[in-house]
């Protein structure tokens, strides 16, 4: 959201557009990390989900259950909702120890599968947080997972795969942006974007059929 | 910003549109709740600070330092960050507790005030927080404080200008939306508007002086 945001009115034109160009078939996720009180929210939720309409959206928990709740009520829509993200300062609150000795992204965790009774809920992951996927990836449950960082943020897309693998999972969604869209700068942008996604595509197919 | 936003194209014409009613000499907060990586919150603090030209934001911290420091680098523009917020969902993680016995919010004040190099963050706490406040407000520091929950939600604008007072403090800044804007539904709804903030600003002006 922040790159057509950025652009003022112009951009929010583009935004409209893009979405007109994906097919239908295609999950389109409004990544704008919303979240507010819940009067606010509901007017968030309003503008990703009838305004844009966007399938999902990605939540911040921070303010609690009341500033997801008016996403959690659209009953068809994925709310992708923020525990431990791919960045170094996930550090910094989301890995702080509470009192019974867990991380706080952890009792994210725990409260999303509580609030999920609409099942539509998820949870982001950061794919470049491999030791914590390694550990955590029990607690999910069944909730779809998010997992932002491969690529220019330096999580391997092999690993992550691996790990679902291994725990019998499929529930996950692995969302590349700069590396595929930035692969080339030339003309050929396009071709070389489909050319990279189709390579990320067969990683993942490869390593899950086997 | 999601009562603009709501609205689409339109809705962010009228938000440009507003902003340039208000005069030069009164602070206009962005009060987006804004945070993700660093490189895209790049682009949320380009849009707006350099885009929209608001003097301030609010931001969410729970993805930690570099999700906040593009908007710290704004060195002029005043960064509200969310620590105790108004509504009941504050409860689920901002109070959660840690492993040295503080709660989470106390812990993001903690680090924000180490952030504070460039002089320019504030935090936000809920008015509705009575008791928080009076035992906290000796960790605020010199940070100024963003206060809303007066009105509509709940917080009592008295209790909240006493406890400043008593504190030797005038770093406070409350905000009323609905309480005011919504005063009159009629067409005086202006001048409504205006003899509401006025018994407002007097009621804080008369605790202050005494």
């Amino acid at each position: 959201m922040a790159f057509y945001e950025k652009e003022g009115l112009k951009g929010i034109e583009i935004l409209y557009e893009s979405i007109q160009f994906i097919p239908d078939d295609v999950l389109i996720i409004g990544d704008g990390k919303r979240g507010d009180i819940g009067n606010t929210s509901q007017k968030y939720a309003e503008m990703l989900y009838d305004e844009f309409k966007f399938d999902s959206a990605t939540l911040n928990p921070y303010m609690g259950k009341d500033s997801l709740d008016p996403f959690l009520a659209y009953k068809s829509k994925l709310n992708f909702i923020l525990t431990l993200t791919s960045n170094p300062g996930s550090n910094d609150f989301e890995k702080v120890k509470l009192a019974d000795n867990s991380f706080l992204y952890q009792e994210v965790i725990k409260k999303i599968k509580l609030w999920n009774v609409n099942n539509n809920c998820g949870l982001v992951f950061g794919a470049t947080k491999k030791e914590e996927l390694l550990s955590d990836i029990k607690l999910f449950g069944d909730l779809p997972v998010l997992l932002p960082g491969v690529g220019a943020q330096g999580g391997s897309i092999e690993d992550v795969v691996n790990i679902f693998k291994q725990n019998g999972s499929s529930e996950f969604l692995i969302n590349i942006s700069r590396g595929i869209i930035y692969r080339s700068s030339e003309e050929d942008f396009a071709d070389q974007a489909r050319v990279e996604l189709e390579a990320m595509n067969e990683i993942i197919a490869s390593i899950m059929s086997n």
